[in-house]
């Protein structure tokens, strides 16, 4: 390795250069004016940097209406590239939500793009659109550095299967988002990008490990962005941002080629690559474009189940989860799931099942170990090698503190997880229903460094369900703290708070302090379906945003 | 446990008496005749316990045809079983191929699918198909002991995943099939029911593990049998009994339920089921029937790919592997596989493609390890409790003299299996062919207790690729012995047979005699295909059968 490996000091201001160089002059933002803004919503549109066609290019579709305006010819792919990129560095400069930048290429391919629509080719599926992609994705000739010093200036030799399928489908790559050293953290913090901030609240976390895809999503500087999630990785940022988040059933989207920084060869709970997006429907053409490919010819760990359009349901059966027996739900989070669940009961066509999950403690616990299954010798190794520090939010976690297993251990884990599996499908099955509606954390995004626990998120893989996260509103005024519970441990149970404590070596829990620090942040519901029924679950899905996030409940 | 598990010999002598006594009197062979006789292929038809309709109900059809009957309501559902558990009694006396007998149960229901047929009731699938299933699948009410004495008299709780949908889709059950002590030899033989015969020339093995299925089916006592696969299991009993015999992707058709052997929790490669018939078109049957039903609901371990018919390809190319670089086929073998390839090539249909595996010995060496990861202590310790000894087909293979590996080691094979799956895509797809044709194995049956070698088989159970046996004729009185070659280590290099020598502790090679001790032994083809791309491959496959099993081939 080059002698620039020897501090990530000197590796990062060499990288962040770099990166600001990506960025054109006349892109920049005077930062000077949005000093003291929390909220950065609204200033990829005001701040005079985008004209009104790149406005309106960015802002007013999802990527299935913004698709149909390419294919139509109505928008060229170059027009709406520039136009995306622009709004990517907006969303940058403002968030630190962006990696590897490379929007000349992307403006290139555009280009080529709309050459190859004029030649009348057949229109690819994805024909110009632009994706925004995880870190973590290789692609051809860029890093895939996942935020930490050694792998910096290492190019990728070849696409992640994800990266090629996409490009070969017509989309248009132009950029690469940030995420937490280890990618096991609830904050998108690292030694060499820092931290991407939350647009709606800076003074919170932007979620992670997808972090950075979803302040970029959350701004607009990409309506389609891949993330990954191994315990809720994409879900948790969707839920920051108020965003949507398809966590797809492990396999169903190509994961070849990306780098997780798991022991080589680590098998049992793995990661799903899926979609966060604008529109729950934009999910569903995602999922719905890459199982409708042979994706058995890009990655040979594909589960290759074809795409099939099933008859959509008239009426539901949702099960409905208030609490995981773990941590109990803060007081906009439980509004937020009533609120959904009295719109679902009062539509008329959907039956509200209240539920319990069996066995979270024991699923989480195994969850937990999974994740360290050789210890965190291998992360401490990697950090080393250019003496980084560990970022905060990962010291909070118990991820290196915990011990390995051995090969027994391993199979004794997998023996509980098959049977956890089976009963959960019973409960399912027994309850006729057609998905779980439930919390996608205890809370919305906290403050930095204070993600407290991922039982909600992490029990769907350790099952490997399919679970999409809706947007359901945003802490309101009248959301006071209350007594009863604050993001703690299982509301009664001593027992529980024990068990946690035993299980997370320095945990930190998220007090609910009021409106006033979660000013404008988001809340979100999480639905979960059946495993391989991924397109089930976006048919059921479709219906319950339906109802709680359109016309329906806004009337 | 009852004081009967104290001696497999007692045990055994009891479970022998229980299984004699399923069988009823006026179904019993004079078996004295039939002294002398090593083809019992013509007993069944010949014997006179069958009636000319049970001799035609059993002879005639293949599944596909006689489900047509059934449903047509030419057969009813209670004459073709009781013709099936006729001929399975008497295959049964003649091979020793059973373990659980149910002939009862399954009268009493086909007379119950009879009345649901004339209540007017939609048909089910599969109604009245008669099934038979591998001792390893629970059939809830009877044991599941996989021939070992310490599981005898334990009858099943619960049906397993398989048997469960089998039976709503109006299969009928009927009887479980023998097996090797460890369900992990070439050699049906335990010491509870004792060694399974191969009806084409008792002499040889009927192959294992799912060999009591191979000569049941050769005899026509089943013309559908399920089997499992983690090496070689169903397709070498393909091979040694000429039948069809198809290892589906891992997943694809539900295991859960199934007793194997491996540590609780065992990962990496794992068994697959599949179809063991008379014609391709019922392994297809077999396979589109289940793909197309909720496999989901039954099994939570379940890949549920939905079946989606193809369009028929009218050109192929088709990979041919003469030998696999570690044991060269006899010329029996090798004269099968180059017929099959002339009539490829001189139908005019098919592109033939020689090729070379690429890294065998490493993907078996590794192979060889995920099979005892945790070393064999587990094996000894089942033994152990009725103090059975080791069988001899298991006594000569490496199995329990293997040392395991530790967790790290697990991971290490997983990278390397990994590498090996994508370096083997990239092979079929850089040639693009669509499947390879090679042998099942470097030898026809062979003596007892002298199966040598699972390279050819367990490489795509290594890499999980779908693989069907094709049946390819019969040893001649031309097939001579010669110098080049006795299904002894790659050809001319003696780093293959050192490398086999380490790995396999007492090793026998398979000395190909010449015809006489082989004499009838059947000769196939393997033909793989592209992981979950099964249905493609049973397209290929049918091309394929048809040019070298049909009418053309005939000529």
């Amino acid at each position: 390795m080059s002698e620039s490996k020897k501090d990530y000091r000197s590796i990062a201001a060499g990288k962040k250069l770099q990166q600001n160089g990506k960025i054109p002059k006349e892109w920049l933002l005077s930062l000077k004016e949005y000093e003291g803004s929390s909220n950065f919503i609204d200033i990829p549109t005001t701040c005079g940097i985008l004209n009104d066609v790149e406005c309106k290019i960015t802002s007013e579709y999802d990527a299935t209406a913004l698709l149909e305006k390419l294919k139509a010819g109505d928008l060229s792919a170059e027009q709406t590239t520039v136009a995306f990129c622009k709004r990517a560095a907006i969303a940058h400069q403002l968030c630190n939500c962006l990696t590897e930048i490379f929007f000349d290429e992307a403006i290139d391919r555009a280009r080529q793009l709309d050459q190859e629509r004029k030649s009348g080719k057949t229109l690819r599926p994805l024909h110009g659109l632009p994706i925004s992609l995880k870190d973590s994705f290789q692609v051809k000739g860029y890093d895939t550095s996942t935020g930490l010093g050694c792998f910096v200036n290492e190019p990728a030799e070849e696409h992640s299967s994800l990266a090629a399928l996409l490009l070969d489908l017509g989309a248009i790559l132009y950029c690469k988002t940030n995420l937490p050293q280890s990618i096991m953290t609830g904050d998108s913090d690292n030694n060499v990008f820092g931290r991407t901030l939350n647009p709606h609240n800076t003074f919170l976390t932007a979620g992670g490990s997808t972090g950075g895809e979803g302040a970029l999503i959350a701004l607009r500087g990409s309506i389609l962005g891949v993330g990954t999630d191994i315990g809720g990785s994409i879900r948790v940022p969707s839920l920051c941002n108020g965003i949507y988040g398809f966590r797809s059933s492990v396999g169903l989207v190509p994961h070849g080629g990306v780098r997780d920084l798991s022991v080589p060869g680590t098998d049992g709970v793995r990661s799903s690559a899926g979609p966060l997006a604008t529109s729950l429907r934009d999910c569903a053409l995602f999922l719905k474009t890459i199982m409708q490919t042979d994706t058995w010819r890009y990655d040979s760990t594909v589960i290759s189940v074809p795409w099939t359009d099933l008859p959509s349901k008239k009426r539901l059966r949702i099960g409905l989860v208030r609490d995981d027996g773990i941590y109990t739900p803060t007081p906009p989070i439980r509004r937020g799931l009533e609120t959904a669940a009295d719109l679902l009961r009062k539509s008329g066509d959907v039956e509200v099942i209240p539920l319990s999950l069996p066995n979270m403690i024991g699923v989480y616990m195994d969850f937990i170990q999974y994740m360290a299954l050789l210890g965190s010798d291998h992360y401490l190794e990697l950090f080393a090698r250019t003496k980084e520090p560990v970022i905060p939010s990962l010291a909070v976690t118990p991820l290196l503190t915990l011990k390995g297993t051995d090969l027994r251990g391993f199979f004794d884990l997998n023996v509980r997880r098959a049977a956890a599996a089976k009963s959960y499908l019973k409960l399912f099955l027994d309850n006729d229903i057609d998905a779980i509606l439930m919390p996608v954390a205890a809370h919305t995004a906290v403050p930095f460094n204070s993600w407290s626990g991922i039982s909600y998120t992490s029990l769907w893989n350790a099952l490997d369900f399919p679970a999409v996260v809706l947007p359901a509103g945003k802490v309101q005024d009248s959301d006071l703290p209350d007594d009863i519970s604050n993001a703690t441990y299982g509301p009664q149970d001593t027992k529980v708070y024990s068990l946690c404590m035993v299980l997370l070596a320095s945990l930190h829990t998220c007090l609910y302090t009021g409106p006033e620090l979660y000013k404008d942040a988001p809340i979100a519901v999480q639905l979960v379906g059946y495993r391989h029924r991924d397109e089930a679950l976006t048919n059921t899905a479709a219906i319950v945003d339906g109802i709680i996030n359109g016309k329906k409940a806004r009337d």
